[in-house]
């Protein structure tokens, strides 16, 4: 039993830190270097991100060989916190998603020529991806059987029809991942395909707007008409598209959430700045019973989130699905980025709800992490039949998974 | 004890129901009809306004003879909640903040002189208005005590300098109300002062940008240097701006939860129809236990939200202050616009959190409502002290206030 | 729109308060007055209710010419939540359950030899009474069609065996109501009848030991071998079980409402009075804001509970079934309880969970609020289908049902 | 970073478990096993003890040397959740406040002679042991500022003289640790006195009535009217006694955690089991999405309990002082043992609220865990001042206290 980090990767996380604050966070107040989805604009992410290469904090889930940094999970959430204490952060890092799921993907079920062609260019930064699975109603949204984008089977290759949305990162996306059907078979229906932007037979119909700001290349929704895909850009085999899902969606889900405790933990600064100065009725904010009490559980539900996300990302690294811990690391630190985001507005007022704090920004983005990868209902099933998984209880100290 | 609404009431509610649904709605999803703030355009509102007025639905809150439809707080709180069924509603019957409350508080305090010059153009909507309090650090916010902004005697009048911030509909109004301070008196150490937009002496230093969607004139930050303001134009006496405020107050802060009702009931709506057509896991959404329950849990708080609504509309009839009944209505309908925007946000998933429906506009905008008008932990003593306030108990059935 | 009650009904409040005050809250620390199962014991029982019955406040709920108050429901609801301001209140005035429910049901369906034989003696007070519908597993819980107490024709009458539980009352019951199943029916299949505890062909097999403090009569586990009734014993007509069931449980359940919230009110009082004496850490309790909170939120409830109430006992005195009204008085008053209980407790510390106060007394009965009647989960489809309900809109303020 | 019990920790807890199985729940339906306290009775318990003391599953709190299991602090963790899976464990394995705690407290500060004398009965478990500190009102509660008990110097020792109450097992308790004041200093005023309950000058007045179920011994309120302590008998120095409180607290404080976390589980298992069993409206409430949101919550919040007493332990283990973190599990964990409760019963129905299964007994005990040890309320200050304790943020992964 052990809860400390490793001095190699407290290094790391303490040589993010430091970039942050030096790099990234001055950049949040420069109105130009904002582009218009409110996410950090391209020149200035240029140059940041070649400092943070040069430095070697670059692609930190991506095995050395590959070109990245070869951490283990929970290397990477101490990593992601704090690159995510800037709403700049993991961009920069090339540990944005869908990116860093991509990566993860392509790294662990690519063929070489896969990884060559594929994953390289991403891993570099020459070239972003995106993710395409979900399709609008009455297509498949959380429930993937619902897939109605079909692949029909031509000489050497697939012809793919059909439409999806709400796909995160597509507007500058030249890699794309995407799932269409093969056949009706319940559980082999689906495969993975990859694409490149400069193929003909599709289109972006639109960038959907939202309430929050964006990642780069927005959310969009996808036409396609014909687009052709060789056999050697079929990830993995046939109809097993939804296993690719499920490869990607863990350790993705479980970056989302090291995200947002970054995001959360910086909520708590700004409130914690504010209050430390700002008075009413005779009384320093901080020193309010109510302050502190509002203080408090958002400051544990931040260390509660940080334990969930760390024993899922160790069971991760000792080999076990963990399907149990990131659903509850989830849906909790979901709720978290939340309840702190909300938390700090609440206590800095109308300077909170206005744009001089980034509180608002955070407070829209948060609003979809209930909805991502699986609404928060969702994930009752998993967590309901959790209890009695192991044959000596809910949870085995000893084994994680079993 | 009757919980009926009385026929001439449930007259104009009905007339303005369908106001809303045959001329407003259908321009929410019309862009030409919106504004760079996200609120309705001028030409559109003008539009609309002469169609209002003409059919008599127009400044409910002001007396019959001072060209107002002259209904009580239950009577308006019917309107309003209808009215706001739209995002874009409340301007359109001249009834939106702040100008509401500047109306009813000049047609309550104002001399026949002022009522002439200040209110009147305001209730035929010939000008908008605005009421100057909040201040910027380490001015007064929700402490009038800490009121820094300084009105000097000068023969004939007031020479006031200082800075506002925060002030709603400050960007377009002609007539302001200003409070400042004219002594150190604990009590008696504030005045009102109506000024017109063209005197000179004070600026619009900034238009704060926030995160919601704006009233029209925005929120805005204005600094004082020598605005010179006559005997006549001083409202109620010298010393009494505390007591303005007071008035102003009460029904103000009601008003809003007339108009967050009506947000509410919309977002259920939407709501509604969404998951009475949309399916997942072999299930319509509408008969998943979980949204039963959700939806459930939001209707039982708007109709809670009205009952306490209307409660305190019916005591400030009757002549009561209904401070506590304000409050408790106050607090509590706030909370119901967030839930219920945001449990219409979770059931629709991507689509809520896209700007394809108004669940974002109104997600966002409900979230002032817990920092307007006294931040909902402010509410606490009023409350706490609130029982046992009349000799035989918490709540007198036969009194509301005593 | 009128939230006053009449001068009569607030004057037998009035007079109900008094009562309690100089009656019955002095038994409470009373251990002599006590019986084992935590309620009144018979013999000061039988004095205060010969007092309550002299001076006219006895058996509210059931009409004049049958010899009660003749109260309508908003009459009930004001004197029902003052006779709960002791927990022995409701059967001083002979409106405890289930005799309450009972008398109601009779007076409502019952023949007038039905009236006579059965319902008389129990508005005089001469006998007490009992519903038996719900069974043990696999029998009929909150789901009706699950009744496997079986009538078999036999020449005049019935003969029933079967088993029932939690029968409230049945211990000291002489009158009961028994259901059972009369085909197969699913909508007829049920039918009620009426016997006496003397009457042979059943037995009751235990009283079920509980948590909370008992009504007199506990709850009873019930064996039925051949019982026989007669059809001059039959409510209403064969067939019209489910019938009977839903005409009694609507006023019933919001009597509960009643009752608790004089329950929920007496523990503030309870909280308020220590708070405004105990100090500690240099403050007195009631001055810290964390005090304020949970004070001003619990009072809120009461004050809302209350609402919805009167609310649903007006829609039931103007004769709509009110179904969606009671349900959500219900699911709330049974939450305002438990946080009542929880609160003072809670502000009251070691005390609170000690035997000096009636407060654990209140916070163990509290716990089944949520389960009787309907546990809150099964009320969420009613709510949830009330939303949009009436042609415009969810809450029609002229019509209450619709 | 290491989230699993080492092997030979591991064992002790599968040994703990089966004991508990094999031994301990099946005395809990044996009425013939349970005193009038509703704990275990003295003849059932005498056997069990001496077969856990066979085991070696004793004492596990104190050093080998003393004639304890010498667990650290992750150890007993791991062993107290198992032997809290029934309401009887931890007195069976001498694990059972307030015993542990002081056997933990006098095996640390005590003299050597100490330790012989009073320490050596309590771990062999001759003796019982009570912590006399909490005064009733106007005395020290929750603020140790207010202590009132008063010891005088006398020749060669102390007269001690005043009243204690709530004094967990003083029913019971042969040796007696006594918190007195000994002069007016506010850090160093007051002193810890250790005697035998044949020692005059003292009585129990009353065992105090309570909600809950009773630990051996009860709760006492305690008369002192000329207590004589000698030198030899003062715990650590005159006026040490806030260290001495501080020094037992701390870990006293976890263990109530651990203890919870077993009957937490409990709860959730007699839940799991009525479920997959129970039917009503044609399914079984297994497979009801509100069952399953309720058990999943119950499920996380008992591993989020787990995560946060593991890490409080781990740091205890390291040195450190842990109090934000044994803070932030004291709170959560009372919570959820509510929680689980509260959500099994309501599972459970009627049944749940019934004494058929100990859910009731868990419920009503459940009740005290957020009084004791310090009221939910008086940890926020504690935890708001958490965040940015450390020099680089609100928590340190390489160190757990700094």
């Amino acid at each position: 039993m052990d809860f400390s980090l490793p001095p190699a990767l407290d290094d790391i996380r303490l040589r993010t830190r430091a970039f942050v604050a030096d790099h990234i966070l001055p950049l949040e107040q420069d109105p130009g270097a904002r582009d218009e989805h409110e996410n950090i604009a391209e020149p200035a992410l240029a140059r940041i991100r070649a400092l943070a290469k040069a430095q070697g904090l670059w692609s930190p889930q991506v095995p050395l060989a590959l070109g990245g940094m070869g951490l283990p999970m929970v290397g990477q959430a101490a990593m992601y916190e704090e690159a995510n204490r800037s709403i700049f952060g993991p961009v920069c890092f090339n540990c944005a998603a869908p990116d860093d799921g991509n990566m993860r993907l392509l790294a662990t079920v690519g063929t070489d020529a896969q990884k060559a062609r594929w994953l390289a260019p991403i891993v570099s930064g020459e070239v972003r991806s995106a993710f395409a699975m979900t399709e609008p109603a009455p297509g498949g949204g959380s429930d993937p059987a619902m897939i109605r984008t079909k692949a029909v089977r031509i000489a050497g290759g697939w012809r793919i029809s059909g439409r999806k949305w709400y796909i995160t990162g597509a507007g500058v996306a030249a890699h794309i991942i995407l799932m269409a059907r093969t056949s009706d078979d319940p559980r082999k229906g689906l495969t993975a395909f990859l694409f490149h932007k400069d193929q003909p037979g599709w289109e972006i119909v639109r960038r959907i707007p939202i309430m929050g700001p964006e990642e780069h290349g927005g959310h969009c929704e996808l036409a396609f008409d014909g687009l052709e895909v060789s056999d050697a850009d079929v990830l993995m085999g046939v109809g097993d598209g939804l296993k690719v899902t499920q490869i990607r969606l863990g350790p993705a889900r479980l970056t989302h959430c090291m995200r947002w405790l970054g995001l959360s933990k910086r909520c708590l600064e700004i409130a914690q700045d504010y209050v430390s100065q700002r008075e009413g009725f005779g009384i320093r904010l901080a020193d309010r019973e109510s302050v502190q009490i509002k203080l408090g559980q958002a400051a544990s539900a931040i260390e509660i989130g940080r334990l969930l996300t760390m024993k899922a990302a160790w069971a991760l690294d000792n080999g076990n699905h963990a399907k149990t811990e990131v659903s509850m690391a989830k849906v909790q630190v979901a709720d978290t980025l939340h309840l702190c985001a909300d938390t700090a507005i609440q206590l800095c007022g109308a300077k909170g709800y206005s744009k001089d704090t980034v509180l608002e920004w955070i407070y829209r983005y948060a609003r979809q992490a209930r909805l991502v990868d699986g609404a928060s209902e969702v994930h009752a099933m998993v967590l309901a039949n959790a209890y009695g998984r192991h044959g000596d209880g809910f949870w085995s100290w000893g084994r994680a998974d079993g």
